[in-house]
């Protein structure tokens, strides 16, 4: 622990989610010391919703011994500018519209340096500073949820690019004729096809188009989720195997490209998809080996995150905290 | 000019091809100011080679007023590694079997500090410290000769990975699924398509595919260059126009899902395919906007090298010179 750590030993980390905003202080080990979460919607004006903010914290930091010992903020949301510390255009957000200037409003109301970053991002940050790439200088970290999201280290920092807004890796085009449509408006993007909703439309389109015997037909088509999937390739349903083969093929060809860009040390994958473990990493790690540069091969690490599931979010918000002065 | 470039004002660099090795001694500016070359091949061994390069170099040397005077060496080479200052496996490569660690050889010849990187890497370097580069800090540099080759810098510095070899952007896979061998082992890269030799073989299957007429009928098949392409196009030749649109349109593509990695300000362009100018480049343009992310839209420059063509490669060789200490 050096000098300032100890005398500001904790961070405070948002995960700023669409639903809920959870709040945790957190020390330089990743220990989680006090928590707590408001709504994030419902606030017509952001200023309302700092307001809020600020008052749950309150009670938390008092519980920590005062913001004295407390040295930054991070935050991770979704369409943050880490450059300008805004928010923009997060049109699911109640107050999101427009740019909001959101790192800015909680230094003045907290006194403390506050940095954003957006959610995959934070996740990177928060395996280096707590998780699974502890010592690495460069790797890549791939969230799966509702989207697939990513954050790139290299040289040890994180790959902002000149606008604030690399490592967008979900929206690489991996089907270039006939593609899915993709929420960014494009057609054939990974998150497509190995997002959790990619994975459950994955099992739709096979029930659809095949008359094949499942588990999954025993539930409303509608309502299959990538847990559905994963319970059934759990029990041995060669329709749910089939279907993580097909979404981990596509994701180890995707990170064989990756490979060519930044030659990381390990991929690290991270959110609920990655609950499948190996149903989902052995086809990654088998369609990497079989497609990357020879010159690449087999130097590359898989490993899924480092960071508690529940409080992973809040722990890589919080590690943005630990970067900035 | 700051202390030490008035001082050791010059740099070396070596253009080490396949054929030709060529050396300059080169100012802060880009300036050449000597220059002289070698055969690479011919030697059996790499001492040879050294002192060959050597014995030429010091009529050079001696020219700019004596090695005290330069302040190191760069050396673009293919199958350089930059960490370890080697070349590794260049087959084809008369005294490049095994790991030949040619910087240091260099570095106990001369008595000054030598670094080495692959052609497109020293390329990037060029950009930055003398050509289309210039102040930028998030650009990729992509070679398009025998075959394609990139350097992609970012938050200033050139992305080599974990193990050196980042940045072989001419292996991302174009084509899944029945795409053209590749010289690297594989299938369906960008540099099957998109390189001199990728352009020929277009227009060799085109003429063996259909009956329609082209001014590259007149010539023998196998003997077809990109320059015949690009002289026929040039003329009006639709088949040859095409065929520069089919391979502007992957490179855009393949730009599109590099956007999404790095987000850098421009892409340069480098290598003989670029002199067919805005046959190639606009066709690059178009594709890029019609396929990248909508956050990306508009944000990147696309350039042509602002190096000399026929300078080029020493220019980026000797920028190594000024990275190094």
């Amino acid at each position: 622990m050096n000098e300032q750590q100890a005398i500001k030993p904790y961070v405070i980390g948002l995960d700023l989610g669409g639903t809920n905003s959870v709040f945790g202080i957190v020390d330089s080990r990743g220990e989680i010391k006090a928590t707590t979460a408001i709504k994030t919607q419902g606030y017509d004006k952001v200023e309302d919703y700092v307001a809020a903010s600020v008052e749950a914290l309150q009670i938390i930091i008092d519980q920590v011994g005062g913001i004295e010992k407390i040295k930054a903020m991070g935050i991770g949301a979704p369409n943050a500018n880490y450059y300008k510390g805004t928010i923009e255009h997060a049109t699911n957000l109640s107050w999101g519209r427009g740019i909001v200037p959101l790192a800015d409003m909680f230094s003045k109301a907290l006194g403390i340096p506050v940095g954003m970053t957006n959610d995959a991002n934070a996740a990177a940050i928060g395996e280096q500073a707590y998780g699974a790439a502890r010592g690495m200088k460069n790797f890549i970290v791939i969230t799966l949820g509702t989207g697939v999201g990513s954050g790139i280290v290299v040289n040890g920092q994180l790959l902002y690019g000149h606008d604030g807004f690399a490592g967008e890796l979900g929206h690489v085009t991996m089907v270039r004729e006939g593609g899915r449509p993709c929420g960014c408006g494009r057609t054939g993007c990974l998150e497509a096809y190995c997002s959790a909703t990619g994975v459950a439309r994955t099992a739709r389109e096979l029930l659809a188009s095949t008359d094949r015997p499942s588990l999954l037909r025993e539930l409303n088509p509608d309502q299959i989720t990538s847990l559905d999937v994963s319970i059934a390739a759990g029990k041995g349903d060669e329709m749910a195997n089939e279907i993580f083969q097909f979404t981990g093929k596509m994701l180890g060809e995707a990170c064989a490209d990756f490979a060519a860009f930044s030659s990381p040390e390990a991929f690290i994958f991270f959110g609920g998809l990655v609950k499948a473990g190996e149903l989902i990493m052995k086809p990654i790690r088998e369609a990497y080996n079989n497609h990357v540069m020879p010159i690449f091969r087999g130097k590359a690490q898989f490993l899924v995150s480092g960071l508690d599931g529940s409080s992973a979010a809040v722990l890589g918000a919080s590690a943005i905290g630990w970067e900035i002065n």
